[in-house]
Parts: C-alpha cells; structure tokens; sequence
C-alpha cells in the first residue's frame, strides 16, 4: 500500500498545529517523562542543563541547552530539579522575571519544610510567576500511559493566568487539572502524595484493637476453658472456628458504629432545639469516617459468610458429622424432623443471607462511580434506609442464632457471656433509639428542626 | 522551627490572589456551607441579611450587611432563600439589575410549582440575568468535603455569559459543572434530586410481582400440598427452599427479558425492512431499561448462589443426610456409585457456576467506571457475546438440573409444573429465535438492513 | 393549574438562548440521532442533503436544504456520510472554504485505507479545517441518552481554534472532549472504536494457553491413569474436580507472573548499577499487563472458591460421604479427632480465605473509579504491600493444602508430580528472590539507585 500521500499530507499539518514550547530544568526521570509526553502533546520542549550533550534518553525531538538560554525560548519552565538545588536558580533570576515557574517536587516525609517547596521558590525568584502543579503525576505513569491511579492534578499559584497557563498544559497531556487555590495551598498540595489513607486510620485501628480483643476472649472461653476443663484439645480452633466467631461481631458492632452518630446527632438537636450549632468534634469525626467504618464492618461480613460456607471442608466437621451419625445408628436411633429447630436454623440462614445482600448493595453503591451517578436522595435512600434494613436483619440473625441459649447457664463459661452476646449491646441500643427517634411525637420535632428555617430565631429571612 | 518568613511570604500573594467577591443572599444552612466553601477556595464572600449581627456561624472571613449593600459589591449573588420569600426580593430590583442571580432552591415535591423556583425569579426580577445551579448539591457534602454522591452541578440559564460565570465558580469549588441549555431546563434540574431510582420503578415492580406470584405458586406446591395429601408439616421451607426456587427462577427469567427486546427489534426490522422507522414505545422503554432488568436479574443470581451454598448448614439438611446414611448402613447397603447421576449433578453445577461467572462479568462491566473505560465495540462484545452466553449457560443449568424429572408424573402436583419448568420458556424461545436470526439466511439480510445505508431509498447521500 | 405565565416566560428566552447553528450533511443513523441531541441542547440545526423533502425522522426543528445552501448557514459543518462519497464534496470546495468540517466517519477494519478518513477529507479539501470527532460515540447511545459506554469523545485536527469549536460543541452535548492532537492522531482515533480489548490479548491467550495444557495434563493423571490402573470410571470429574485443580493452579501461576518482572526490574537495575536505561521490549510490555494478568488470575480463583464451596453439593461427594460413615458403622469404628489433620485442614482453608480476601481486595483498588481516588502511594501501597501478601497467603496455601503428600510416592502417578506441585515453582522462586532483594545489603544500593538522583554520573543538576 502506498502510504506516501497520507504521510505527506499529515506531516505539513503537524508541524503547524506546534503548541507553544515548553523549557524543562532538569533532566532526571520526572523532567525526561515529562518531556516525552509533552513532545507526544504537540509541544517543542527545550531542556535546560548544566551539560548539553548528556544521556541518549532524552527524547530525541528536544533541545538540550544551558539553563539561561533554554529559559529564554519559553513562557513556561517547568522545574524538574530537587528543592536542595534551588538556589542555583538565583543567579538566573533576571532571565526568569516574569516567567511561569512550574514548582513539580515532592518532599520525602509529610511537612519536611517549614515552608512548601512551591513557596521557597517563589521566596526565592520573587519576581517569577510561581506555580504547583504535577507532584501527584508519577513519572512511569506518564511514561507507560497507563494511569492507574489518578488523573487528577492538583494545581495552584497566585498568578490566575499563570495558573490558567498550566492548567492547559495538564488538560493538553490528557490529565484533569484541580484549582486547589493560592500557593498557600502548596504545602497540602505536597503533602497529598505521601498521605497514606489518612481518612482509613482511626477505623482501621479500632476495628484491629476490637477484633485482637475479641480474639483474646474467645480463645480463653474456647479453647483455654475446655483445655482445663474439659481436658479437650481445641487448639485448631484458633484458624477458623474463632476468627468466624469474631468476624461476625465486630460486622455487627462496626455496622451499629456506623448509624450510632447519626443518633448521637438527632438527640444533641432535639436537646439543643436547633440544628445550627456545631457538633462536638468527636461527633463530627465520627461521621467522616462513617463511610470507612461500614467497609470495614462488611470486610468482616464477606470474611464471616466465607468462613461459613466452607465448614463442610473441615476435617472437623466431618469427624464430628461421622460421629454424630454412627453413634446414632449404633443405637438404631432414627429422630423424628425437630420443626422448631428446622425453623429457627433456616430462618437464621435466611436473616443473615438477606442481611448480608443489603450489606453489600450498600457497599457497592458507596463505589464512586456509583455514588455520583445518584442523586443526593437516592444516595440518602441506600444508606439509610437500606443500611438500617441491613442493620436489623443482621442483629436479628444474631438474635436467632443465639435462639434457645441465651438463658442456658451452660453458655456462660467463668461467668462470661459468648462474644454473640456482646456484640448485641451496640445493635440493639440503636435500634431501640431510633425506633424511638421515628415515633410520630419525636420524629415531628426533630423534622421541624432539621427544616427549622422558620422556627430559628436568629435566621434572616 | 521558624514558620515566618514563609508565612510572611505566603499570606501576601494570598490577598493579591483573591478571587471576585460573590453575594450571597441568606444565611440559613446552604448558604453558610457555601460561603465556607467559597471562602475556602479564594473568594471574598459578603452576606445580604435582614439583620447585620447574627449567629457567629457566619464563616468568620465573610461581611454580613444588609441586602442592599451586599448585591452592590458583587456581580454574582447567590440567592440562598427559599421560594415563598422570593417576592421580597422585588424592591431590590433595580439593585440587581443587570447582575447574575443564582438560583440554589429545591422544592419538597415533583413539579410543586406551575413554573421552576429559577423561572419564577426570572419572572419577578426580568432585569436580573437569573442562573439555576448547586441545588443538587448538599450542604452537609460541601461542609464535610466528602462529596460522597455526586459531584455534578447542573447549570442552566438564559445568557451564556452569566452562566460562565457560574460554571467558573463551580469549577473552582472542585465540583463538575454540566451545562443543561436555557432556563427551561430548569424545572428537571429540580425535579433531579427529587427522582428516586426513577429508571429502576418498573424493572422493581416487576420482578417484585413476578417474584410474590412464584413464592405463592412454591407455596401451595411444597408447602400445602405436602401438608394436605402427605401429612408432612414443612413450613419452614418458607424460610430457605421457597427462595431459593424462586430466586433462580427469577434469575433467569429476567435474563431472558434482557435479551428478548433485541430479538423483538430484530423481527420488526426484518419485517419492515429498514431500520429507519420507530421502535413501538413499550419496546424502546424496554430497550432502556435492559440494564437495570440485568442487575436484578444478578441480585436473584446471587441470592440463588448464597442460598444454594447455605444448605448444608441447615438442620432440615443434617437430619435428611443422617436418616439416609443411617437407614442404609441399618440395612447394610453400600451402594455403587452412579456414574449418570455424578454426571448430571456435575455438569449441572458447573454449568451454573459458570453461567454465574459470566453474569458476574457482564455485573462488572457495567459499573460506570468500567464501562467508561472500554469502547463500544467492547461494551457490545461483553453485553451482548457474553451476556447470551451466560444466557445459554443457565439455560442449559436448569435443563440439566430437571434431568430426569422432566418426564415423571410425580413431578406435577395438583397437574402444575414446577417453576424451573415454567422458567425455561422465555429464556429458551429467545435462544430458539436468536440462533433462527443467525442463520445466514436470516442473518444477511438482516445485517445489510442495519449497516442499511444503502438500501434505504428515502435517505440522502 | 394555569401554567401559561410560566410558559410564557420560559420561551422568550429559549430562543434568545439558542446557540450558534450547525450543519450536519448527511441525513442517516448517526447524522440524525446527533441532529437530535443538537437541538435539545439549544443549537440550530440545518440538515444538507440531495432531497429536501424525506424522512419523517429527521428531528422536526431541523431545516433541510441543498448541501450549499447548508453549508453556507453554519460556520461547523458534520460530515455525516461514509468515506467512499466524500469525493461528492469537492465540487462544494468552494462554499466549504474555511469552514470547520468535523469527521465523525468510522471504519470496518482497522487501517482500513492508507490515510485516515479525516486526513483524506483534508486532502479533498485542503482550504477547510478539518477535525476528527464523534467517531467513538453511538448513535443508539446518543438518541436513548444512556451513554453507558465511554462519554469521552477523543477531537484531533490541526487548527487549534477550529478544534476548540468543536470541543465546545461536545461539552455542550454532555460529553468529555479529550484533544489528541493534530489530524495526524485520526489513524490512531479512527482505529479506537475498532479495537477489541488490545490490552487483554496476550494475558487470555497465555492463560488459556496454560489452562488447556493444565487440564490435560490432570485429564491424563486423574481421569485415563484412574481407569487404566484401578478400572475406575471418574469421567465425570472433567466438569467439577478438574476445573477446580487447574483454576488453583492458573490464579498462583498468573498471580506469581505479575510480580516476576517487578523482580526482573530489580535484577536488571542492580546489575546495570541504574535505573536510567531501558529495559528490555518484553520486560515493559509485561509490566503494562501486569493488571490484567492479576484480574484473570482473581477470576481463576474466584472460580476456585464457588467449585470448592459447591462440593458437598455434589453427587459423588455425598456417595463417598456416605460410604466411608457406613463402612465405619458396619465395623463399629468411631475414630478420636485427629488433631495434626484438624490443624491442616483448618490452617490451609483460612490461608486460603484470607489470600482470597486480599486478592478480592487488591481487584476493588483496580476498579478505575477507585484508583481514581487514592493517591500514587496508596495505590502502590495496596497493588505491592497487599499484593505481596496475597501472594504469599496463596502460596502457603498450597503448600499446607499438599501437606504430608509431597513425599508420598503414591502421589507421582506415572512419574508425574501432581499439578499443584507445578504451580508452586514460580510463586516460590518469586517470593525467594523478592526475599533476597529485601535484605538490607541489597536493599540499599537498589533502593539508592531507584532514588539515584545523585549517584547517576550523567545526570545534570
């Protein structure tokens, strides 16, 4: 095939739509991927370098000049170097005057500095135009094509056109520029990529801190109690028989966690008599993180049912089933169905299937891209309707479970409650409250001011 | 540490970086969450208010003055008031002449108001450029800055210009503006965050009714049935053995529903023998909602799936394994195995679980952010290749699961068949007519009438 | 109600608010459906056709006239017709002069012709400014207004305003311009809609590959060994036993070889003494389809766990089942709880459940909506930290699963090892050298050289 028409045809356009040329300081990993995806962009780029005939990855269709000269065929320079060389950047402040300086370090550990990077800069070249942006960008990223994870790039400086100017940049490389404000936002800006789930903590450690307890507790009732009492040697117990007695609790009690704010907040409104008053800030914490809480609550959930199912595939299980069946059948004993039993077992299967469907339609819908394609109502309507559905189904099946139990003195070794019994405490309160919450004569009120744009005094209009 | 040259550096391009002043009319619970924002992200906010010294939950940064006053210092103010006050408003007019006034409202009902809240203002205030926009957005989202559901704000009004101006103050909040046309637009961009699942009603209803009618139908088969003419009481299969006939059952059914609105459309086009003329409306409205049909038709697939893996934890189950084992070894039979029946239990559970795969993939590759990342050759190949697969694969499940039974008269209490028979009917005509319509006979023409560019003699070029 | 005020109203200034019109020659599926969208987005359209007087479908706020007449309304003209009648357009070259002409043309094949579609309609008309839009957009999608596949429209041509005309028309239409470029980009955009998946290709056809060599290979040992040595009939074991042995297999195998190249990386890097040389071809595209060979490897074991959950449900299980309880019955046997097995069999299931839950967990992170939204540390954190625990969960699992088996010669029919033994060489040799590469003595220089900014004798500043 000829291809020659075509080529010469898309090679004249090409270098007409040229965008503007971009000068890179800096010839290291991030300032070399850069380039090769601004070059891809349509860009000119010039690098500035202390030796101009450096390494053969520099992409082959950028300049490479000393810093001052490269500097001078740009608008935009972007400064691909680390914050310790800096102040080599002194000496070039008069070429760099009025120039869009592009501030893309990162630090190493969380608030290194007094000041951001960005904000040194600036301190530094007064007279240039300042701004950060790509320090979230990872250089194999840009390089590969591939970006896993985001897009996003966070963007700000003082200089409104500055900025405007390689907000275009960003949106030309394929990349969705953020506006996060003035420089004074570097320092959160450059701090962002080191942030480890900063909002996941605080859940992740009670919920760890809740289950090793609870661990703790079944071990002693489970297998210390029967080792002295009994003279069994339940040791084995310790990889499923205790981890699926706890999962379940700690999905029951993160769940209640989950709605007990909301309560907490209803009360403090019905108390105060009116919604226009902070929160304490534990309140306040605790509903930010109610989100992270409820996927904790149904990791342990999904562990619970896994657990569950695969009972049949223990060698306990069998032993004991083989057991159970042959002392019978050497006592020609055949029993009669038990229709109680028969309903309380389905039943509780059935409550913590439901329950645990309902989980997991919350879980999916708090997927972000689910989550912005429904309306604040509808999102409302997931959660909390669909969480409390979830919620009493889940503390039914527990309640089921427990079944004939719960008052046999049989079931409290050393005087300790079985951890089921435990983790009904949260449940239940909530849901008693809240069954409270929504009788006509409280659930008026609190509407009123919830509402209450009437009913507060010190509201204009 | 020293902070102060850097803050001394950071809060001067702070102030030169302010962004305009923005107005906002109200003080009530949107109004300061949306100030707080603003604030935030680099405007100067100033409140219009009845009274000029109220709550000191005023975002501390902000003026507060009277309305007056407050619309002359800005070219965008934000009308955080509800309707019914609206007409307070008609003095200011000639204050607000000629400024863009944004219109947050949100009513209690669908289509409350003859006319939209935003149109209404247009109407009292014709000399102001009015701009519906933020009410899909919550104060709590923009106070917590977890904007957990969606980040859209639709914006509509009449002069592009001032709708600009807001799109640019949406921007710089971090939120996604989508430009919804003219004012007119603005009694669905209301209505929008009052919609409940609205594309989801019908598929609900349905299943639901479909759904009750099976449980029913099971009911009087197993449960009543059983009671009347073997004198067994088996009402906790209520609880258990109901559902989980009934969830395949509505699984599949609703599978099929998918996919037989697209050969419904292949059989209209092949009779008129163009694709250029409408669909009846009962098929395009069943065209749209194939999605939502698909993910209640996995719901029930996966309940099925729980259901099924639950049952040897059932009591009913133990005790009906325990009494054959037992009346075996009491008569001493060790049967052989029965290599037809590993065969058909085999090949019917692998035949589910993979069906069950692929319908899972199909679950996956709708979620929003996959399917936004795959072209649409792909998404086709995956909803429609994959998806009759899945089809093909459950069909043939439950044909293997009747097995035997089909031909038994046992099979049919009180004449009836059972359900999985009854749920054979849909999902195996689509199938007998889809491989009709692949027949290249079928097929061709078929296939030139959709690519039909050609053949049509009523269109242009 | 009486609506008319607000009719009244709300039309004024809809047609004050119309956009700008365009032009869309061509009157077939897709000039139509966006004609369609066109007009409930405030713009005029005028369609360009041989006939003025045809289909009833055309939308009926549209005009139609004579293609020159068209064209002479509009300063963006849509190019709705197939390539091969373009040439029909060079005696309009004329009226087309400095127009902006957007391509939305698609082919059947990829690289259908020499040139692009776009760059051929440049080459007929060299004086209008052509652009590449549309073409990854469904007319389906557009008119039913569920875009459930990709909202972006990828926009390349060579003049950058004419471009930016065109992508204000996109965001108009509620879609997400992405600029590619200049005209020379449209190969590669005309190519996209064509393209089925590229990125999964080597990854299916490398573990389907495997997966067939695997399943014969059990085929031999399990099934033909099984019957010609012990006159067994287990062919029924190809539909559940053996797709449960291969797909343990495939996921480790699969799982493994997604971080054998990060291991290669490192060798390579601690050999070459720095990070700024290329790797090799393969070794790149390998680590691009790192991904997807993790998620078919998830799939596999996905699988794995449903096939393993189903067991008691199967015929041949509850036959074994109940032969060997009443092989024990009949002999009076009732054997002591084997405590070394019940460790086994509980510690190799919850090794599983646990590699199963973070490999679960590690799948979620790679829903793009979700790695959206953590940050390049966070998603490393969770794609190595927890991928490498996944790993060594699931490795440990198989080697607990083989247990007290690998010695016994009994397990090497015809000489053969049992398939999970092959499946633990590259998992284990993975986790050996990433142990070795985590030593301290070699952990500093390989991290210093992945830091090496300064020790990199060729790089400036």
């Amino acid at each position: 095939m000829n291809k020659n028409p075509s080529n010469t045809m898309a090679l004249a356009p090409n270098t007409s739509n040229k965008r503007e040329t971009v000068c890179i300081f800096g010839t290291g990993d991030f300032g070399r991927a850069l380039g090769h995806k601004m070059i891809q962009c349509g860009y000119s780029v010039v690098y500035g370098s202390r030796s101009t005939q450096i390494s053969n990855l520099i992409p082959k269709d950028a300049e490479v000049l000393s810093h001052a000269e490269a500097a001078q065929k740009a608008a935009v320079i972007i400064i691909a170097i680390q914050r310790q060389h800096y102040n080599f950047l002194v000496p070039l402040a008069e070429v760099l005057h009025g120039k869009v300086l592009v501030d893309i370090s990162n630090n190493l550990k969380l608030n290194q500095y007094p000041e951001s990077n960005a904000e040194y800069l600036a301190q530094l070249l007064p007279g240039s135009k300042v701004v950060k942006a790509f320090n979230t960008v990872s250089a194999w990223a840009l390089q590969s094509g591939t970006l896993d994870a985001s897009r996003q790039v966070f963007v700000c400086g003082d200089d409104a056109e500055a900025k405007q100017m390689v907000m275009n940049i960003v949106r030309a490389l394929g990349l969705t520029p953020l506006d996060k404000g003035s420089l004074l936002a570097a320092q959160e800006v450059e701090n962002y990529p080191l942030q480890l789930f900063p909002m996941w903590k605080f859940p992740i450690f009670l919920s760890l801190g809740l289950a090793v307890f609870f661990f703790f507790y079944c071990l002693a009732l489970d297998v210390i109690y029967t080792y002295i009492y009994e003279k069994n040697n339940f040791s084995f117990f310790i990889a499923i028989t205790i981890p699926n007695k706890v999962c379940p609790v700690m999905a029951l009690i993160l769940l209640a966690l989950v709605y007990l704010p909301g309560i907490f907040a209803a009360i403090i409104q019905l108390y105060r008599g009116t919604k226009y008053s902070r929160f304490p800030d534990w309140l306040d914490k605790w509903m930010l993180c109610r989100k992270q809480l409820g996927l904790i609550a149904l990791a342990f959930a999904s562990l619970h049912v896994v657990f569950t199912l695969i009972t049949p595939m223990r060698a306990f299980e069998s032993w004991s089933t083989s057991n159970r069946i042959i002392s019978q059948a050497l006592n020609n004993i055949t029993e009669p169905l038990n229709n109680t039993d028969a309903w309380l077992s389905d039943s509780y299967l059935a409550l913590g299937i439901l329950g645990f469907f309902f989980f997991v339609l919350l879980g999916i819908t708090s997927l972000p891209s689910v989550s912005n394609n429904v309306n604040w109502r509808e999102f409302r309507f997931v959660q909390s309707k669909l969480g409390y559905l979830a919620l009493i189904l889940c503390t039914a099946h527990t309640m089921v479970y427990g079944g004939k139990w719960f008052l046999s003195p049989s079931a409290y070794k050393w005087y300790l409650p079985d951890i089921y019994m435990l983790s009904l405490v949260i449940p239940c309160a909530v849901l008693v409250v809240k069954i409270v919450l929504i009788l006509p004569c409280v659930d008026k009120p609190l509407t009123q001011i919830r509402q209450g744009w009437e009913r507060n005094p010190k509201r204009s209009e």
